[in-house]
């Protein structure tokens, strides 16, 4: 870590793992200790960003292939770093972003059974090679997660089953919770891996000690 | 070639260059000779291809990097191969397909400078490893081309520079051009060029008869 860059801090995680409630609460923290901070999210971040989220999430007419899918994140993903996370890193701003390149290996590698080592590619390419100071993996199991995140979703949407990710089958769902655990074992110096069954405050200190540690 | 596939005929070429004409004359001719066939294009053919055409030639707010962009046209090449090429051929159907693999080598390669041998990898994963039965390439001198475009361009969005590739430097587009003859003289057997200076019936002739050799 060069001493004038900013810290990258990835949120990571199936759905309805917490992981948006942690980083809102991270940067209270990052706010209450004076660090010069900017949270953002994958994909989004940009307007290419957002409109690939729409589009991914909830237009099914589209009948996106996976292929199509992992290049849509991945030119969201060139369009973030380049535009958003490295600007602000080397202006020495700490950047909090909810999912990166681990999200893509779990989903369109684990979940979707696209080849690994494509990804593994695609995810240097569109990251100019960026790598996490730290990713914190929140692990929950998958029916707990799924019916959290598909009652939000329902909750602004309508749709029961959630948006289109939510509502791939159990199966799916369990095979990117293994991914991101396979992940997490593979860099145990990069990932810390919390158990998101725990409640809000007990997660948020483990986080905090973790951000305390990068200072 | 399959005995039961159809044919699957690329046209390419520097802007301006005359090949969207050509395409629809090529049409005309397979309706005369009663064979099924389907015209498409490149990006596009796809209501995401359709999307992506919009937001890379005419929404200069997003400031894509070339890293997007090349992600974004493969992304409209996976599903359009998926959605829409692969079942028409597999149906008998001849495809004639305005841009291809080839123009993301030419432009994002030879143009933007991007790593060839992850655009032959994008291509490949994209296409299904798709290959065209016969590429035309149509080409022309540079200025020639660009007048003829930005003059068309101009005439429906009142921008005189063009769309957003018409309106790159001419090095530009004169690398795009170097890059098509490079990849032509590579593939001989699959590659005819045609000189776009002639007129538009000695072209169409020319057309013709390369079409007659794939029946």
């Amino acid at each position: 870590m060069l001493p004038d860059r900013g810290r990258f801090i990835t949120f990571e995680g199936g759905e309805g793992c917490g992981k948006t409630t942690q980083v809102a609460l991270a940067k209270a923290f990052l706010v209450a200790l004076g660090i010069s901070h900017l949270v953002t999210a994958e994909p989004g971040g940009t307007v290419l960003g957002e409109t690939i989220r729409r589009m991914i999430l909830h237009e099914a007419d589209l009948n996106l292939s996976s292929e199509s899918e992992l290049l849509l994140f991945s030119a969201a993903r060139a369009q973030h770093v380049r535009q958003v996370i490295m600007p602000n890193l080397q202006a020495g701003r700490w950047v909090l972003c909810d999912r990166f390149c681990d999200a893509t290996i779990a989903y369109q590698g684990y979940g979707r059974g696209l080849k690994l080592d494509l990804i593994y590619r695609l995810n240097r390419f569109a990251s100019l090679d960026l790598e996490p100071d730290l990713t914190i993996l929140f692990d929950i199991p998958v029916e707990t997660g799924l019916n959290r995140a598909r009652m939000k979703t329902a909750s602004f949407t309508g749709h029961p089953e959630g948006d289109l990710i939510e509502g791939e089958d159990w199966d799916f769902h369990r095979r990117v919770r293994d991914g991101y655990l396979e992940l997490a074992q593979r860099e145990p110096e990069r990932f810390r891996v919390i158990d998101g069954m725990k409640d809000i405050e007990t997660i948020h200190f483990q986080v905090c000690a973790c951000l305390e540690l990068l200072r």
